[in-house]
């Protein structure tokens, strides 16, 4: 292995840890969403987490409004047009914040496969922005928005 | 730089500095794969690596395999079509496990561009699980299991 | 948690200290970039980095003449064709250097969103080779050489 440099300080192994630990989080997070486990889901929010999902709708307030909104879509949208759902996230940031919380920016887009359709349906692109907590020691989303870059 | 939380114990160091490797080490696989150099391809799986990448197929089984097998690419479709292939894989989990192998979950997607043409073909995206082994303390594939979206 | 198995010697602590700080230097300087704030995107630079952003073009070297692309594109292309541009870099490898940068190589694409149309165009997808530095312990782009997939 090459001989690395010696330029990160404890103070940035600690926000590695903390990126990787991101990583991973939103990672379970989107699996649990695009495989429509709606509880699971709501549950990677915290009790009181708010998902500002759609502008021009309310904001789902709790785990029991989330999970409601995962299960009507799948019985209503994805019911009539069963195509697999996958989230990606890409350049984020995180910046941890003084109450021991971390806000985190990142682009997202949605990438929709259609049965037997090779070629995945694209978008939309979105800007979001998280407040992230930890409850026992995990991490959970206490506020999520976001913004499609096609809503001007 | 802000102060960061205390909240990152031992362990998700660790898990940190795995989940790192592990994303620079699939970064220089893809390169590879998307080059076309077959012998050092197959060299990032173990040699009793297991490819199974496509539904229908046989696995490949061996480096042996792995390597024809895009040799076989190059010839035959890159030849009457050539495309640059890249490999994109997004939304990782690791997953430590007691044997001291790694399991992986994560997303994949595959751009390819036609000379002269800006816009890439875009697909399939798929959902792949993988097995990581160390070989004299390097990651390898040791087995690899690519589902595409669009194959229900 | 699952127990994490003892494989991450202290110079992988490092690699992926330094890894996960380039993910996240890189998410700033996109961010400055995607809305144009072409003083604080040259700043990412070092005071004579070099942008080699297209291939049959000068070299953009200098803050000065970086920034002055960014405004060139907001006045013209921009302006002409209002479009939320995203970049989105994957796939990223870091290595570091023997005088204290770090090369980089990674994938990079751009998702353009028009006003009121959910799908973003995709492309053109690149390659894309870095060398950083770092300024008064911040990380800036000392070189960056561009390469689309689609000319050969």
């Amino acid at each position: 292995m090459t001989p690395t440099v010696a330029t990160a300080p404890s103070t940035d192994l600690d926000i590695s840890a903390l990126y990787a630990q991101v990583q991973q989080f939103y990672a379970g997070q989107v699996r649990h969403l695009d495989t429509m486990r709606a509880e699971e889901f709501a549950a990677s929010f915290t009790g009181d987490g708010v998902f500002d999902h759609r502008p021009g709708a309310d904001p789902l307030v709790g785990r029991t409004a989330i999970a409601a909104a995962i299960r009507e879509y799948q019985n209503t949208r994805h019911a009539a047009d069963p195509v697999q759902r996958r989230h990606w996230f890409n350049m984020l940031q995180v910046f941890p914040q003084d109450d021991g919380t971390l806000r985190t920016e990142y682009y997202a887009v949605v990438l929709q496969t259609r049965p037997g359709v090779s070629e995945p349906m694209v978008g939309p692109s979105c800007f979001v922005t998280d407040v992230l907590a930890y409850e026992d020691g995990e991490l959970r989303t206490k506020f999520r928005k976001v913004s499609p870059d096609y809503v001007v």
